[in-house]
C-alpha cells in the first residue's frame, strides 16, 4: 500500500458535495494518482473495509462472510478537461468535467462503502484508472490480470451514467479497414487509371444501404450500427489514387460472437480487402440470473439495453452478470457542457441501499450518513 | 555568369550518346547546378551563340537580325531517380531516368544550338530548372519574371516528349476541395449523428456520373476529366465523422477560362462547400498562327491536343503560340522503366532542322554535325 500524499476525502459530505470534491481533483487518464491516493486515504479510515491497491486502482471490500458477493465499480479517470473545472453549482445542477462520467457514480459508491457497514451481500468496491483510453491500459483489466481473486463475485454493478436506469449487457464492437484498389495514372490521362476513391463510392453505397438489426435479448433491445469512422486516399494532386482505406465500426448485439461479426462484415464487403483492426465482444444482459433479477427488482424501473461497449463486458466475459446503473445523462458524457442533475445522486444511492440491504447485525461505521 | 565547375558536354556526340551523357549527370529538381554548369560551359564555346544564365537556367541565342525569332526550350530537371541510372543501351533503346522526360529533347536542342549556325529564324534556346515541382519554383517562370526580354519570340517549341507528334495547346487544370458536413456522435449511438463520410458517397456519385466533354479546337480534341485525387475524414475510431474532404482535379479544355471552370464545378457540387486549391489556365493550340502553321508543315504528321498542363501555357499566356514536340513516349515519363527509342531523336532533329532552315549565309560552327 502506498503512502497517501493527498488529504483524504470527507466521506461525510452529501453526495453532490462529494461529487464536486472528486471532480475538483482533476484526474485525466494517466494522471489519476492524486485522486487514487485521496480515495485510498479516505477508505482506509473506514473500520469495516479491507483496502487494497494496484497501481492507481483502489479496491475496498467487506468481509462479512455473506453467501453472496457483489462488485460495485467505477472509474476515476476522465477525458481531458475543457475549461470546465473547478465545478460550479447552479441550483440542482453541478457543472464540470467528470460530473456525469463518472464521478457522480463514484461519489455514490464511496458513500455506500463508508456508510453501509453491514450489507446483506458482501461488497467489493472498485475504483479504477485508465478507462477512457485504449483497452490495454484499462485499470479494471489490469486488476483482473494481476489479482483475479480480488474481483470474484456473483454480480457486478458499474456505476456508469445511465440516468438511473438499469442498462444490461452491451453491444460488441469491431473496427475493420476496408480497402479499395485502383490503378494510378496521371490525372490528365485519367482513363489510363482506375480511381480507387471513386470505387470507394460503391463501398459507401453498401454502408448506406445497410439496414442495422435491432435484436431482442432477455426483453432488452440491442440496436446495431455500421458506420464509416475514417476514410483516406490520395497520392498527389495530379494522380488518380490507386488505393482508398475506409475504416468501419460495427456495433453488434451480444447475440453475435466476435467471429460471427467478422464473418458478417466479410460478407457485406465481399470483393474488397478487409482487415480487422480491433474487436471486443458484447455482453448478454444476464438479467435472468438471480442476483441480477434481484437488482432490477430492488432499484425498480424498466431495464434497457446498453449500446456502448463498457467494462460490464469484462465481467460477463468471466461469467459474472453485470449491469450499468448510475447517475447522469449519458449523452452529456465527454461533452464540453457536461452537467449533472444532482437529484439523480439521491435516487441512485437510495436504490443501491435498498438492494444492498442491511444484515441482521445492522449498524454503520459511525460516520454521519 | 557563374564559373563552370563541371567539364563541358561534348556537343559533337550523336544525339543518343549526348542524351546518355545528359542523363548520367543526375539533376533531380533542386539539384540541377552541375548539369546547368555543363550545359553553360559547352554552349559558351559555340561562337554563334550569346549565352545568358539565370539561376540554373541557361539561355543561348543567335543574333542574326532575322525578322522572326523562335524559342526552343526544355527543362533539365527530372523526377527522382528510381535505381535507373546510369543509363544503359539495349539495341535501339536507351534506358534510364530522364531519357524520355526530357533529356532526349534537351540533347536535340543542344545539337541544334551547336550545329545550326545560320538558321532562317533567330532562335532562343532555353534550358531550365524546376519543371517537375510546384509551379512557383519553375525556372521558365522565373526567367519570364526576371528577364522577360530574354524570351521575346513569335513562336515557341517545348521539346517535351510527344513521340515526335506536334501537340498543340494544353488543357487547364483546377484543384478544388469539396467538403461534406455531418454531425459527430458516438458510433454506439450513430443515429444521433450524421455521417459525413456516408454523405461523401453522394458526392462521389456525382463524380462517377460526370461525363467529361471532348472539345474540338482548331481541329484538335481536348479530352476533359474530373477525378477525385484525395479524400480524408474521421475523428476517432468510435466517432461518427462530422466532416469529409474530397480533393477533385478538373482537367478542362482551353475553351474554358479558369473562371468558367470554377463556375462549372460549383454547379456540379452545388450544396457542398467548395474551395479552389489551385488552378492554371489551359492554352489554345494557336495552330492558325503563321509561325505555328509553318512548324506543323515542316515537321509533318497530324497535330493533336496536349492533355497534360505544360509550360506551353506560359508562352500562350504571353500571346506567344507554342507547341510541344519532342522525342519519347510520354506515357513512359516518370515511369520506373523510362526508356527511349533512340530513332526518335533523329526524326526530331531532322524535322527541327527542316523548320529552322538555313539562312543565305549558310554554314555551321565547324563542329561535327
Amino acid at each position: 500500500m502506498s503512502i497517501p500524499t493527498t488529504a483524504a476525502l470527507d466521506l461525510s459530505l452529501e453526495a453532490a458535495a462529494l461529487t464536486a470534491a472528486l471532480c475538483d481533483i482533476p484526474s485525466v487518464s494517466g494522471n489519476e494518482t492524486a485522486l487514487a491516493d485521496a480515495v485510498e486515504a479516505s477508505l482506509t479510515t473506514v473500520p469495516h473495509l479491507q483496502v487494497l491497491r494496484e497501481g492507481d486502482a483502489v479496491v475496498a471490500r467487506t468481509q462479512l462472510g455473506r453467501t453472496e458477493r457483489v462488485v460495485v465499480a467505477g472509474h476515476i479517470d476522465t477525458v481531458p478537461v475543457a475549461g470546465n473545472l473547478p465545478t460550479r453549482r447552479e441550483g440542482d445542477v453541478l457543472i464540470g468535467r467528470g460530473t456525469v462520467d463518472m464521478k457522480g457514480g463514484v461519489a455514490v459508491a464511496l458513500r455506500l462503502a463508508a456508510h453501509v457497514a453491514r450489507p446483506a451481500r458482501d461488497v467489493t468496491y472498485v475504483f479504477y484508472d485508465h478507462e477512457e483510453v485504449e483497452a490495454e491500459r484499462n485499470g479494471l483489466g489490469r486488476v483482473l490480470r494481476e489479482h483475479p481473486d480480488w474481483l470474484l463475485a456473483d454480480f457486478a454493478v458499474l456505476m456508469e451514467p445511465t440516468a438511473t436506469a438499469v442498462e444490461g449487457g452491451c453491444n460488441g464492437t469491431m473496427r475493420i479497414r476496408v480497402t479499395t484498389r485502383g490503378r494510378a495514372a496521371h490525372s490528365a490521362r485519367w482513363w489510363k487509371g482506375v480511381n480507387a476513391v471513386h470505387e470507394a463510392g460503391h463501398l459507401i453505397d453498401r454502408l448506406r444501404a445497410y439496414e442495422p438489426a435491432e435484436v431482442d435479448i432477455d426483453g432488452l433491445v440491442y440496436r446495431e450500427g455500421l458506420q464509416a469512422v475514417a476514410i483516406s486516399g490520395g497520392i498527389a494532386g495530379n494522380v488518380v489514387p490507386d488505393r482508398c482505406d475506409v475504416d468501419v465500426n460495427f456495433r453488434f448485439a451480444p447475440s453475435r460472437t466476435v467471429e460471427d461479426a467478422e464473418e458478417h462484415l466479410r460478407q457485406i464487403f465481399d470483393g474488397y480487402d478487409v482487415d480487422v483492426l480491433d474487436a471486443a465482444p458484447g455482453a448478454r444482459p444476464g438479467l435472468g440470473e438471480p442476483a441480477a433479477a434481484d437488482f432490477v427488482r430492488a432499484v425498480g424501473g424498466q431495464a434497457r439495453a446498453k449500446l456502448g461497449w463498457t467494462d460490464v463486458a469484462r465481467f460477463t466475459g468471466l461469467g459474472v452478470p453485470a449491469v450499468n446503473y448510475g447517475p447522469g445523462d449519458p449523452s452529456l458524457a465527454h461533452a464540453d457542457d457536461e452537467r449533472l442533475d444532482v437529484g439523480q445522486l439521491e435516487v441512485c444511492e437510495s436504490a443501491m441501499r435498498r438492494w444492498l440491504g442491511e444484515g441482521r447485525d445492522r449498524g454503520d461505521c459511525g460516520l454521519r450518513g
